[in-house]
């Protein structure tokens, strides 16, 4: 599935979850003030957090928001609701504190980091941590999105943004994207990893009508026709194919993260869509990603299927910018809390079922 | 559907929600820098909050919880998993801070009242209000749960809390609940008002094993014949009938609020129980409920389609205590935020889909 034509790190394995102290933290669950299994997933979800942080007290109060923009050469299709600018426009929108993650990060007291990963823009827009190859990736209907040395510049800045935000110790990462066309790229890498007909996994992104809709399926499939792709083509290759820089970055950071057991809240179709991408590449990651809402694109669940994902929200968002995880994050913490401030049925002298 | 024996000020109509803000506050999502419809739910949430509160940005910073407790006759027919003594116990629990709904209140900054409704407590406890017209229903499987006069105080009791949560000027109230044996109750109450077998609607409550379950349902199904209700059967003579303490008080509640213009977040099985209760009591309260959660109980589900309501959480949960209510307002806070926070598109000179 894949050459191993990106950089070496990549494909390095991430440390296993503690068994340990999942165990620990299982046992805990059981003896809290509760009808067993009452909490539901957020037993659960406490429970894989204190396995993979390997600690008794899984923690999310420190969670860093990193959003990756990049422009997509294939927006010359006309496959995008919206003109392209937008996406530089929004990459300065955030920076203001203007856009929903700019309001979700202020809320949450998360610090919200924006890297143009690829855009367009000439010029470094204040705020914005630039660490891109090129402006934009070519039209993939035309040519090769990228080349193998631009696909690797892309996943080592995921990897240079995870090493910034460790700087803060974060208990969770949220990834977050921005990018015109970017529901096209990802729609063909998935259809192209998945081997499922464009069609299918092609949705209305930002609002296209259904002719849109038909016109970006047509435009993904003529592509994945043009650069020979099918299920058993090398991920790597699909991405220089058709892929995004900004999606290759969420990719990079992913495996970065989980191979530094930092676990990771994973937003909606742009970044499941690069998570599949990562863990075919290194399927040790898995066990740090954490799905937190189902999007409305229609992709979205053909893409969390593959990944045996099933995600804490279903709010028929569709937003991307790492929105959805973003909201998510307020469960995470939740279950924390009460896995650690919930009294015992010792403490708290209340009888058992077999009292 | 009733006979208007409770207390005159339950039938008195609910203020109408404001169509004026409703519209504003539309305009406004449609101006914000995001694809229209793109926040899903938490557009129509923002907007129904602000058309329920009369304002251009609705507000969930303050959002008190009060748990009603009440104890069950109909635990002597062996319907529950725990014993009787755990209403008491977890009461303390909730006012020592250890239970699920003490963690959550104290995450969300809410100050979380603790009434006892109807418990066979024969002390005060610390911290608890106590307002009961007598300790436990009566065993319905025997007797009249209820006489009228206590249905009545119970209501009443309600909407004492309301009037004593209307101090810290609330812009969201959350009711909660305990009870060993109130699934029963709730289950009793739902198969009466909905004309449903019991057998469909009774659940496993606290953890009860199928044959548990089975003989639960049957005590509920010989209760109904014996008190001869039926879907025609005034609410109030099956509340008297099989009814609980707790579950009226937090009807009473719930139309208390609606009618001071206050909405409520509504909890899983047991609340959403007494929420049916109190529409079909009283009809106009039905705008100001907002729920929070769909239960892992089995009779949730019949309860939420007779409402006509989506629950915006589905984790599998069955604790009660108003915990998946609590669970859901930082969702809500997060629609308030997000609506009063992001910029327009003017604003931010952000490029619209005719740009």
């Amino acid at each position: 599935m894949h050459d191993k034509s990106l950089p070496g790190w990549i494909y390095e394995k991430c440390p296993d979850p503690s068994a340990l102290h999942r165990e620990a933290a299982r046992a805990r669950q059981d003896q809290l003030t509760k009808p067993t299994g009452a909490l539901g997933r957020l037993e659960t979800l406490a429970v894989e957090l204190a396995s993979l942080q390997h600690t008794e007290r899984p923690r999310a109060a420190i969670a860093p928001i990193t959003v990756f923009a990049g422009d997509h050469g294939v927006v010359a299709q006309g496959v995008s609701a919206y003109p392209q600018a937008v996406t530089i426009a929004m990459m300065a929108n955030f920076c203001a504190g203007g856009a929903a993650i700019s309001v979700l990060a202020r809320e949450l007291g998360s610090r919200l980091e924006v890297v143009d990963a690829g855009t367009c823009a000439e010029e470094p827009l204040r705020g914005v941590v630039v660490d891109k190859p090129r402006r934009g990736t070519r039209d993939f209907s035309m040519a090769m999105a990228l080349e193998s040395a631009e696909l690797g510049f892309a996943f080592d800045c995921g990897k240079r943004a995870v090493a910034r935000s460790k700087e803060s110790k974060p208990d969770i990462l949220i990834l977050g994207e921005m990018g015109i066309g970017n529901t096209t790229s990802a729609a063909a890498i998935a259809a192209a990893l998945l081997g499922i007909e464009a069609e299918i996994i092609a949705g209305h992104g930002t609002g296209l009508d259904a002719a849109g809709r038909a016109h970006k399926a047509r435009v993904i499939e003529a592509a994945l026709t043009r650069h020979g792709l099918q299920v058993a083509s090398a991920v790597e290759r699909v991405l220089c194919a058709v892929g995004g820089l900004e999606i290759a970055a969420i990719a990079g950071a992913i495996i970065a993260a989980a191979q530094e057991r930092v676990p990771l809240l994973i937003d909606g179709f742009i970044v499941s869509v690069a998570a599949l991408a990562a863990v075919r590449l290194n399927a040790s990651c898995r066990p740090y990603l954490i799905f937190s809402h189902r999007s409305a694109e229609q992709g979205h669940r053909i893409v969390l299927d593959a990944l045996e994902a099933r995600p804490l929200l279903d709010l028929d968002m569709r937003l991307g910018e790492g929105s959805g995880a973003a909201l998510a994050l307020p469960l995470v913490r939740a279950a924390c809390a009460l896995h650690t401030g919930m009294a015992t049925f010792a403490e708290a002298a209340v009888p058992d079922r077999d009292g």
